[in-house]
């Protein structure tokens, strides 16, 4: 089990630093991540390196049985970069180039950043490869600086090309016939630069791959230099926030553990919750690969309004359900509270006031705990899974939908919190995933959907599977072009529904089961199913249908928690 | 009467095209606008056209006995136009350049756009001008784009000395001796771009007509050249929203008939207010001409939130409500609900879902019910007339004033929908047109007022008018520069009255005769009227003016519906 | 007794200067503010100059017995500067230019503009330094544009090199470690651009500085002009709004006497508190020199919402509370109501609706109250001090605290208010000040002190001074870095006291003395003090230190005001 968290000796002299190991063997502190923001110590100016600090604070960890988390600092190129490739700082939508002056400013798509990339992992990788310290490789940090520069248009039109091989392809897919869009040459495509009223969702939503791949290149040129002077595991830390930058599923696949930053910002249970579903979600991105927490808040949350301290030991209460969920290792932001800086306001494992605080010993308390934890067991299979598809969530961010505040995440969370709050264990699956395992399958607010995903499904349910499916799924292909015919488009034959109309709701509705149902209501005709629950009129609102060996329900609108669970509970999920 | 929508076939494949006529004839559809947006279709590279697709369009149509309202595409041109076109890309105030992307995204005083505009439009005035099926020509589509570019300056400075003729008529009605801002040459004028503080009033104001006179010349220019083709009808569809772009009395004297679009966002009564009062604004505008619904949503609103379907039978009811205020046809946006695009979730009269459903089967009621109306009689004359004056909704505009809030539109609309809970007809009318054959006359809230039509208010009281006047009223001349002496400026005079101050309410207030004022209050001085109304403290609210045989009344606070519907009752305007 | 306001004749024909001459006498006006935003009437063109009018005014005022308050224009420069010189226009953070069209549109480092200052102040002071009328100098007006152009950038550094004479010490002392931002060279220091996510703190903070600096040097160099031509005192106005762009203790020690600019926005005694606050800062930043009001509206308010008129005999009762505070002068803005421009509905001495109105008589009782005042008695020394500084201001403006809502000026005005409430008098001292004459020193969330003036608060404490520091104080040094080993940093020993953690609340909080904290909370140890008040679990809320021969408060929440003056009234400050 790793504990520990992000630690820059950089901003501290080295008297410092003694006291740092000696506090945190005494926190039982097994991992350091070290070096994520230290490209401009390390190359002060381009092509000089200093590497000595680093080469002490190495030595000094594995001294002291610490093991390092060693990032490649590329998160953040140096001023005397910035200023060198002005071409290479991000362009945002309004064409305004930033500066440097804080992190992340940087294009990865600008041949001299990526060049510039390179060179700095090159030279770590080199030097500390074979560091008997180096246990694990932290790769650039919480990946999503998105940019609108000509760079990225040139890089956009190469990723077109390829998704869609053909302009008329492209043309056909974005419905370009819409608006005098047509494009007569790929040249003419650009990013969804700021323009005159609404952009076209499928440029968007393939703006939005194409910038998951962008940075995924730029991962795995790393990854690649890293593999060739060492063989630790290479990974990079996923940010947990409702705007998601990257294809979870397709990175996944290719970094050696799953790494996530979380930081939740509910108090009490809620905070558990939140854990709960970070975790599931980490733990099914990982499908059987480690995963591990590599940035939580230190015994404290973040609101929009405040930083609010936890109860005393809810710090080690929180930290554990990662743990239960199978997390590998929890690790915080950061070691020791910066003095400045914009982030000095972070809580540290070691606050501003020492370590004697109430905080210090809130992390020694949890490194004891962690370190009498018995081997972990492998979490029970889940009989539930939820579909997850960032395609889906970013396609259901389009900004012209029927309804504000149609959020897939949201949506996710919800059906993820009954099953919570009924201590139901749960994975997440891609809809193209081989669900024939779950006894189970929830379906929120899957805006888009593939064909093949659909047969899937449809496929899941005809051997025996039960499927719940809530409102507005599966109305939008791959391109965001609405299925047509009736909704739910591809889901309609599975589920025996045809729906003709959304009707997003004004205020809250009672069912005729007595549960309740908000913001959105469907009209609902009945093409095989049956109805469990009707609205006011009469229409159904939550349908039933039997298909080969399984059964197929439909939530037409938006349960609240005890509605949603009383549908789980005549699914047979639970009782 | 005509009956239909947009119909943008260049979405669909063909064979959807032969759905759509039968379903055109199933709904007794008899008038499409076609080619909105198909600039991009039409000339897909400079100076290449593809006009197959639009014959076949249109032969079809004709064979169904459906007419066509062509539209011209410059509202929208294509990508391979504005990259070889930069500098007729618009511009914000702050600089930013609009990339294409969405619709609309064209400087109407850039050269370069000016002349694609005019080849396309030959193009089509030439080719369809003597088609059986145009029966109208739709030009451009909801002009309004704004620009700040140097195209726009060089335009405005000819405007400015077209108007003041000198500069130093313009420095003395600008008032530039405020802040510094006297120019000493025209160069040095600009378009209102960002800048450090507050902008100059008469600046924002010219900006405003200028705009709407750019757009105008681009629409007469288009309009030239398909009268050179065919002898159809020609217009343009106006925007009817709280912000508008055009002074609408200039436009609808040289368009062939006036046509709104037009969207409700209130349920129930609300909406058939908002629907009174868009049609008899257009009504108005025509001036004797015929007028018509351009696009309205399909069974269903839209607001900020959701689209808000609208009960059964509710479209009939709001259709008919247009005709019964003399529309000469009903249409929609738009025929098909459009599978991708930004607004793949606009309704459409054929729904995603397709002709089985309750949104097609009331298309086609109203088309059964629009078809079976008797031959419309031209409406009563009206007694009472509201004056509309976009000049005076500009200048309020102005973003520093006594309160904020101050809306002429607003305004308005307020007093028309007293008259409309009381079922009396109204009409719009041009401060400076002539009035005599009204019984009564409101002025809400009409900030600007010129000279001539203050002369023209008090001639209508002198010779047995009634004239009611809200506060806020007449205060300052077409430059915006105050009237001094007292307000209401112009007005005061025929009014009987001279307020010397403005004050502005925080909370509402109880007159002496029980009704109630809020948001803003005058001290109002008596110099020849009587108070019919006053504040708590004795000072006149609502006064009363005998001027010759006619009588002025000035309210100098917002009342609220009922306070107003009795003043009108005090003034004879209803019982 | 200056009685008067700013006048603009420049606005009006010549034969209104007749009527505003007898109106002045009429309300006993003796000074006159002219010519604040007269660049472009003074100088048409480059170079080209027209006094003939200010001539004629200065004479006209001079034969009626009123003094000018004659201004330097600088704060807006004509349309011909801006083109001339378009990179002397203001750099926004995201790179947008402005342009003119408003006022304030200059950056002040840059060359051409200060060139120009020079020249038409040269004019100015040559033409009437010795001018009879000439009674004050009134440079530039409320000086705060703030750019981020590349002359900025260029006159950072040079300021920055001046501060922190090396890289290597600036590096440290903005904790350019955090993030990789440690600078290899000067010229890679910019201003605080438009950057990815959050600023250094440290950079923000000097940049605020900086911009104090170089508009003084812009001040000073007007000052020395005036000088070689006249000895009349010079001076600026100061706004007195909560973003406050200069470092009013430096300014105040080099103006010959303390202007300031306040508009009140509360109703009844709110005003008259907020009023007593603006006087007794001014007052204390003068240090003995004489202070007034060279702004305020007239015998109305401005909210965000509207223009509120005061009450009958409100704006004579307000006026004279700034006169009980030692102000020197009444001022308005404005003499006469402009017809037009971006401010034609601000209040004017004499309103649009002329001299018969309840404004001018008004103010006409003002003038007659102010004349017949006796000659004014020297303020009673206070024997409360409140600690300001506007650098520590600046600190807690800090995007990334651990609370939103945290505002040196409010906390600071809360304090005032208390002691205004309980008729207590209070100077405004800086924390290094000599304290020593006073009997308590209140020190409201100070969130930045030098070991300077820590040790002074120390001093005070030790020789008899009673401290009463409140949450949030003495946590960061002059860089903004964070003194270690615990809060209240640099106060921790005088207050006996050792803070671990900072815990905002998220409702009120009842402390065991009965009164209510809210916002705020902090884990606070006794190292020397006790409680006199406790949280409900009982941690020390308020805490006592005696010292020497003096004691020293901590107040760890806010306060309400029962609260804040029960912690005075134990404190022995009131009874």
């Amino acid at each position: 089990m790793f504990f520990g968290g992000d630690y820059n000796p950089e901003q501290w002299p080295e008297d410092v630093w003694r006291e740092d190991v000696e506090l945190m063997r005494q926190a039982r502190v097994n991992l350091a991540t070290v070096g994520v923001f230290s490209w401009s110590r390390l190359e002060p100016s381009e092509g000089v390196y200093d590497f000595g600090w680093l080469d002490r604070v190495l030595d000094l960890l594995h001294d002291n049985d610490i093991q390092v988390n060693l990032a490649t600092p590329t998160a953040s190129p140096p001023p005397w970069f910035t200023l060198a490739y002005p071409d290479a700082m991000p362009v945002r939508a309004d064409g305004v180039r930033l500066a440097h002056g804080s992190r992340d400013t940087y294009c990865v798509n600008a041949p001299a950043y990526r060049a510039a990339s390179r060179r700095i992992v090159t030279a770590l990788a080199e030097r500390y490869g074979a560091h008997p310290a180096t246990a694990m490789w932290h790769v650039h940090n919480e990946y999503g600086t998105i940019c609108h520069c000509d760079h990225c248009a040139t890089a956009f039109r190469a990723w077109l090309r390829d998704r869609h091989k053909s302009l008329d392809a492209l043309n056909e897919r974005w419905t370009t016939a819409f608006w005098s869009q047509h494009y007569s040459s790929w040249e003419q495509i650009l990013p969804p630069r700021a323009t005159q009223y609404r952009a076209n969702p499928a440029q968007l939503l393939d703006y939005r791959r194409f910038c998951s791949d962008a940075l995924l290149a730029h991962y795995l040129e790393q990854r690649d230099i890293l593999r060739v002077h060492g063989d630790q595991p290479v990974t990079t830390n996923y940010v947990m926030a409702g705007w998601t930058p990257l294809d979870h599923w397709k990175w996944s696949a290719v970094v050696d553990l799953v790494a996530i930053d979380h930081y939740t910002d509910e108090p009490g249970d809620g905070g558990l919750a939140q854990i709960a579903f970070a975790a599931d979600l980490a733990r099914s991105w990982a499908r059987g690969k480690p995963w591990m927490l590599m940035e939580q808040g230190v015994a404290a949350m973040y609101t929009p309004e405040r930083t609010v301290a936890l109860e005393a030991g809810e710090h080690v209460r929180r930290s554990l359900e990662y743990v239960s969920r199978g997390a590998a290792g929890v690790l915080h932001f950061q070691w020791r509270a910066s003095r400045g800086g914009a982030e000095q306001w972070h809580q540290g494992m070691v606050p501003h006031a020492g370590a004697d605080s109430r905080v210090f010993r809130e992390v020694v308390e949890l490194g004891r705990t962690l370190s009498a934890l018995p081997p972990a067991r492998p979490p029970e299979a889940a009989e539930v899974a939820i579909l997850w598809d960032d395609e889906a969530h970013w396609a259901l961010q389009n900004p012209a939908l029927p309804a504000t505040g149609l959020d897939f995440r949201v949506s996710v969370e919800q059906a993820h919190r009954v099953l919570w709050q009924h201590d139901m264990a749960a994975d997440f699956v891609h809809p193209s995933h081989d669900i024939s395992s779950y006894r189970v399958v929830l379906v929120p607010s899957l805006y888009l959907i593939s064909d093949e995903a659909a047969t899937n499904l449809a496929g899941y349910v005809e051997r025996g599977g039960t499927l719940i499916v809530s409102y507005f799924s599966g109305v939008v292909d791959p391109d965001t072009r609405v299925r047509l015919g009736g909704y739910p488009g591809a889901l309609r034959d599975v589920l025996g529904v045809r729906v003709t109309e959304f009707q997003p709701l004004t205020s809250p509705v009672t069912l005729s089961d007595g549960t309740t149902g908000d913001f959105w209501s469907e009209t609902v005709l009945l093409t095989g199913a049956t109805a469990t629950a009707t609205y006011a009129d009469g229409r159904p609102a939550v349908t039933r249908h039997q298909v080969g060996s399984g059964t197929a329900w439909y939530v037409s609108t938006r349960l609240d928690p005890p509605g949603y669970a009383k549908v789980l509970a005549l699914a047979g999920v639970m009782c």
